[in-house]
């Protein structure tokens, strides 16, 4: 009932979005990962989406760039929560990619996070917290995960020079 | 468990969160709302956060515009998932709202949906979908209401004239 | 072997549509329009892209704004030629449209016209041109099209008062 | 009747220009180079478009980019479909190239594509596309060139660590 | 020797520069005023720019919107100086219009002024101070024209109420 | 009373913050630096600026990068003017940290800066300068500072070659 | 010693800026106004930036929009702090008047606020905040008008409806 | 009669302003080029644009990056035709020097040309065509190096490989 299902739209996704595998690794959340690209497998796509709930999947984190779709097309194929990260793009950005995301019509959200890195963190962090409302280990871990980042980011201040 | 909280930066963003409450009451999912300006209201922020697992809110949705600080210092107070609305500004129409809120950085998300009402409209999907992954109930719901956009979508391109 | 089919994300881009629709009518070149909401209408998306070939398509127009998934997607399950409208937006002016559009990923292309309705127009003319490369009378068509709005053009600038 | 003509702004764009030849290469369609430089070479630019249809030429690719004039102005001068493609920009990313071809006024379309390698690949894809309509050979080889990028996405897949 | 060429690419465009219009009249400047549409009366264009010089013109003043070519096309077919006016536009505001005149490639230079009405006012000033380079006689009016300025800018501050 | 506080919410953000550091370490004037997340230690946040009046601070420099909550969120909980720098972003410039700053609501300020460096710079001469208004030791040094500019920048310019 | 300029470029700015001099009026708080056009009116410009010392000014409020040159230009012709209002414009909605005011060069700061007449108040309560640093009365009001803002915006979450 | 004056607002412009020097100087004309900072020598810019008449200048040439208030400024100061170059800045590439070029108000143009290289190269050109109005030899010179651009630009056609 907690398992996370990674998707990015090309191998060239994964540095960004291995750092979100990362945190998942590290509060021992059982996730799967893929490549699904909306535009060379978008067969393989709608059938992720639409047996991602009797897959037992409960959130889906895709990641995409420029005209970024696979986020949204998930989530129009699932009632499972999609949160979209918008991947860094050479010519602008990512900004490009954070419109396609983010700007869904009414009816069919994608949760969005930061573009790049930072979202790829965020992304799994948010698929924690949203497992968390229920699983009161993981929303153990979070708070704990945040002291940790306060009492780095704390003690990295004494270390101005 | 299921409680949904709805809070706007100022009174000025009720004819757009308005639309997330419509549906929520549609869907008949428990809701509080109320306005707390994270500028002129700090400490009510950070009061309103720090008690929400307490208070057994599950999902808190955020509506601000502007440099919309809100959705973001309401979730670095808690570890529950925040869904930010971005609020249409009259001078950069919210792209000044939508870098607020979605470029958090690594270590805490704000699940951010589109500028405006669709965001808003989005925003109260989005809490019903993460309830609907351990409430059947509200799931179904999620399917019947896109069953509902699907048939009227359908129908409307009978009327091209 | 000439037929072109008019595609929009929502009744609500019919007024844009509509003025690719006048000069198909204009041409006489044979046409059919519907709504097919990516988001809210996936299977039908798929379905008639992955027809569309079999149906006689030669070229599709597909029309839709914000996050605007539906030109790329049909252009994922299709080998015909799509030409994409982006439509103009009220936060964003369509600026989030036409990246969400343009910037497809090498493989998948959408050939992408103007925001709003100048760019209706020219994806029905685009279509036109497309088809006119081997009916001859098409492109006699455009050509003459074209000697009317250079006549137009050029008398208007009689009457600058 | 499936001859392409491709043409550049500058020779310094040939190395974005030359990721669509390979692809038409690959296609083993015929075509034509050339550097013509709308602003350098405006009275060849006029003679090539204006004896573009004469030469038996049925599609168009031109790539140009900050104000990039070379795509509109070809279309200008010919009832053949064109298709631009922004070149990346060191200032402003190509956000320049981008709207100075995509943002025709209506009566002359062009087919715009993204901005840099992707949008030339797919300018070639396009051009392809737009022939296989009436040229049964060129669509199934596009249906087999998207079946390998298929199985190579897919297997991507399996190397993520 | 001091005539000035206003040339604006659509009759629409006639508000906007009818404002440049009146300056040089209230200059008692001689001008000519003409509709060349660079997309719909190309050849127009060309011979326009490539008669400039022989017709006795100084100083060209070109407006146009969105992909605006027509400044940077006839810039590239004379040997005068060019004016580019952005026209403002309805999805972007005349950002397009702007980045299509003002980012021409070394070679070809394009004089652009402000985006719409202010522009076009600015454009007439210029092609005075140019004129008025060897002719002293508008070089006092210009410094007239600004001593009005002065005094009214000065004036109005009386007035705040 | 002439005590200046440097906030900066990321140990990453001191390279660039040094810069107001060493400027007002060449004035002489007093000050403290920390580095103070807003999303990672809001509670210190809030101490902080809750503080500052009765710990004699008179002016706070505070420095975020992306969606930068940290100036704003310090403003709202202090009656001292507060000096935010945009930090540079590697996504998108600085431009999320630019309109997260500056974009303040009516009714709390933030005295924004340039983005990075010379923000930076400019928010250590910004608080100089308010302190200068009383203490004419400072309004002389910034008159000399300037008058040492002056002669560089004049000097600069006879060693063009 | 606690009095306040008020300068606009044109006296279209009236509307905005008052909504600065609202507040001060509100605080009692001495200053004057009044139109000093950049561009029409220099001479007048740095004669008033470089008396302003020494007649007995303390903060300089400036608002300009477009190529928003005053502000900048005022503060490389003081020692005094200038905050600088970026009047919002029909074209680009006041994103050319932030940057050409925010973007200042290391050496001469502008303390920016926001767009429009949020940044107007803002500017006005940026002048108050300064002079609240060494005027305990001031820093008090302050104090009590947030006191204010804060009970209303509280208030206002009782009456959505 | 034909002196032009090359300005920029700091010494790192030169690697940018060179590229017009260079370019006046392959046409022989005569210019004086100099540093002369907006913001850190006033005096000295207002002096230098209120004597540019009376020592014989006739265009002046005028490069400045951010908030670039040189071009205007000096614009502000003579009735001479100022050229002005954004230059290319490292936050946003340029697009904050641009819009403060060339968003000047109604009254004093600017005659903005690209941001950058580019755009210096065209500034230099731009005051020969102005100088070319009225001195046959330098509008000559024009056509000859447009005459070997277009000769070069052709020949590299031959070499694409």
């Amino acid at each position: 009932m907690s398992k996370v299902s990674v998707v990015m739209g090309s191998k060239l996704d994964w540095p960004t979005v291995k750092e979100a595998c990362l945190i998942l690794d590290q509060f021992g959340v059982d996730y799967d990962k893929r490549v699904i690209s909306a535009h060379r497998m978008p067969n393989e796509m709608f059938a992720f989406a639409q047996n991602a709930v009797k897959n037992g999947t409960a959130v889906i984190i895709a990641c995409a760039g420029g005209a970024a779709h696979l986020p949204g097309m998930i989530a129009a194929n699932t009632p499972l929560p999609v949160i979209g990260i918008p991947g860094q793009t050479k010519a602008l950005g990512g900004m490009d990619s954070l419109l396609s995301i983010v700007q869904m019509p009414a009816g069919i959200p994608v949760a969005t996070t930061a573009i790049g890195v930072p979202g790829a963190k965020n992304a799994a962090l948010l698929a924690l917290q949203i497992l968390g409302i229920t699983t009161s280990k993981i929303q153990q871990q979070i708070v704990q995960y945040r002291q940790r980042m306060h009492d780095e980011a704390k003690e990295s201040g004494n270390h101005l020079d």
